[in-house]
């Protein structure tokens, strides 16, 4: 049975009427995705969006070979940091001037630290996940090295829940709110409530919600948080990452990656650091502007539609790929980790399986994209813009075939490379 | 007169000769320039290789649209930090595994002076210029303000010579290559040889030098080093920058920027931070590989040509320009400030005039684009790959004409705005 067919069984199945009364239904159009496969690994890299591919003729060609030095200025090269900083903060609940587009996550995530430590001087612990995106611990360790007074307690190690490592002594907590593994959903609004009835700072990691995940950094209080533009926001591959800090907290913050674009006059060639006034601070260096020119495709391809109409589908794609797998999961000893309920879950769906990693190479192999997290977890990210009900379909039923025909202990899946 | 017509006045000019003998000539096809432009910029913003285009083109619709998330392996996103360093790497004197393409010069100042202070546990003093470029002497403060034991030396500030600061406090030397501002060149080896007999570490920047005058870093004897890609590498807006460590240093160098990519097994998912064993330790996160792709197309228009002769070219260049436009300059009180000598200066050509913001643009107005240094400083960059000697010859009998003519005194060209 080809995959084509997979979702047609039996005439215009339920899946195609859903699809045919799909508001967000036109979005597809705005993503080149290759034939013949179903992209589940939105939530690790997104696709092209059509437009980036004249953006960056025009950026090329335009902007940079004829342009060449006053695109700075002319092209408003300069600017992006903050024109799309804006834009990515509209679909992170955040108002303007709060957000810039800027480095990686990773040095997003150092500077967040160091900001939430200066304004809260009296305290030395940073709280995080021990089951937090690694990269978010090894920086945080970086952290600690370079102010050896610093402690770091970890949720899962230190204690069962991280409301519970959270006193007195707790400068900054930094939380996934999407967990990358599990994608279970943090609420912010009321994890932001008890840090702050702590007295400590919260730093929100929104990797693998922004764009997919209804966001009210404003609304719910939030104080600084980082995030990448290359998972459901479909920015390009090593994209620009954010970070946002709420502009009540400007006057004072503080970071010690303290470039030139963060300067308040940074043409003004000063021999002295004086920081910009507001989130600019959080600026370091010249940014990657060809990068950067793909970020304004990302956004466009979903900022015009709701977030709630985004993540209504969402839930929806998600709940109809539980529906078609749990029986399936249940007879071979594999398990949907990720929560049931809506509140608590993004927009993946987690399975465990001791022969992940061979059933994912299988689903591939039938064009079914999706991923493996060592040591036995299988991610598959759904996302509303560019999947349909009928790709769902499908998709469950490829998942379904090769657990239950077993074709996955072929050796053609079960031998392991270097994954990323 | 026309600007096409002014270094062939007189039937074909010496210039003209001396173009059609340059070995170097065919590199000129390599660069995209615009049509009427003698571009003077490129100490500031490299022109595109033609290259370029089809590599973005690429990397766009068949590695990030088709290829999606297996590209990371697939089309050697991942590897393109190493790949691309050893690359550059040969251009700056530097054996393989020792340098690695990633992230912004500031950010890369911020990682180096980390790193050499921790090579020198018992010291506390950052030494540097005070002429530096600003965003090294921003960083340094940055990294100061982490580690508030450290001490900022710098150079035109608390002595009239670097030389007259190192002594057995000084934990690292901060020094750029080429000046900015008036192109002087240091002798790196000397300068080495002065720093480490009194115990402390060099770092150099490398921004104004790299690709364009003659490095030797393993040779002689650096330390650390960083630099841009997007000057005389024409790799791109803001593309990403490099930082090399001596591979002496590997096994005792840390930093704290300390994300995935830095980790001796990022996709191993530990909890824990664990450096990897060389070079990479020096990388913190995911790059931005549409930027980062470009740095091939940079490197490769320049990378089979000797760079002897890409100096001695860029020397002939700059020769020639002073020659041309020094008496001129003497008789309007204008000053060339880069020095005569070919063992002190790089590949520019800077010139202090009063008026000189209104020159540049009388210039720009002419289609010869060099740039302006506030308060007094004209820059004219000469890249021998895609310059020629007539082009030479025009740029500076137009310079010539808008000082004798006067004509910057329009207010087209006065009026100031925005400058980057």
């Amino acid at each position: 049975m080809s995959l084509a067919s997979l979702g047609r069984a039996g005439g215009i199945s339920d899946a195609e009427r859903r699809d045919a009364a799909d508001p967000l239904r036109h979005l597809r159009a705005r993503f080149h995705l290759p034939e013949g496969t179903i992209y589940l690994a939105g939530n690790s890299l997104g696709p092209a969006p059509v437009a980036a591919f004249a953006d960056m003729e025009t950026a090329l060609r335009r902007e940079w070979a004829e342009g060449l030095v006053r695109s700075w200025n002319d092209a408003g090269w300069f600017a992006l940091v903050g024109f799309l900083g804006d834009r990515l903060g509209r679909l992170v609940g955040a108002g303007p001037g709060q957000t810039v587009v800027c480095d990686s996550v990773s040095v997003n995530v150092y500077k967040a630290l160091h900001a939430a430590l200066a304004l809260r001087p009296d305290r030395n612990v940073i709280v995080a996940e021990g089951g937090s995106f690694p990269t978010d611990l090894y920086v945080a360790e970086g952290v600690a090295a370079t102010r050896p007074d610093i402690e770091l307690k970890l949720e899962g190690v230190d204690a069962e829940k991280i409301e519970d490592l959270i006193d007195e002594r707790t400068a900054v907590v930094l939380v996934n709110h999407v967990d990358y593994k599990t994608g279970e959903l943090r609420d912010m609004a009321a994890l932001n409530r008890l840090i702050h009835a702590r007295g400590a700072i919260a730093v929100w990691d929104l990797c693998h919600s922004a764009g997919v995940v209804p966001v009210d950094l404003d609304g719910g209080g939030a104080d600084l948080a980082i995030g990448c533009t290359y998972k459901y926001l479909n920015c390009g591959p090593g994209a620009p990452a954010f970070i946002y800090a709420a502009s009540r907290h400007h006057e004072a913050l503080s970071q010690p990656l303290s470039g030139w674009w963060g300067h308040a006059a940074p043409f003004a060639f000063e021999r002295g650091y004086r920081p910009a006034g507001g989130i600019q601070r959080l600026l370091c260096g010249t940014q990657p502007i060809l990068s950067m020119r793909v970020v304004d495709a990302g956004l466009a391809a979903i900022e015009d539609v709701e977030m709630a109409a985004l993540r209504a589908k969402s839930l929806a794609l998600t709940d109809l790929f539980m529906d078609l797998v749990e029986p399936v999961c249940r007879l071979h000893g594999a398990s949907i980790v990720t929560p049931r309920a809506h509140a608590a879950r993004g927009s993946q769906v987690s399975i465990t399986f001791e022969h992940g990693f061979a059933v994912v190479q299988a689903l591939i192999a039938r064009g079914v994209v999706g991923d493996f997290r060592a040591p036995d977890m299988m991610r598959f990210g759904f996302a509303p813009a560019y999947l349909g009900y009928a790709d769902v379909q499908a998709a469950a039923e490829a998942f379904n075939e090769v657990m239950t025909s077993g074709i996955w202990r072929d050796e053609r899946f079960t031998k392991r490379r270097a994954v990323t």
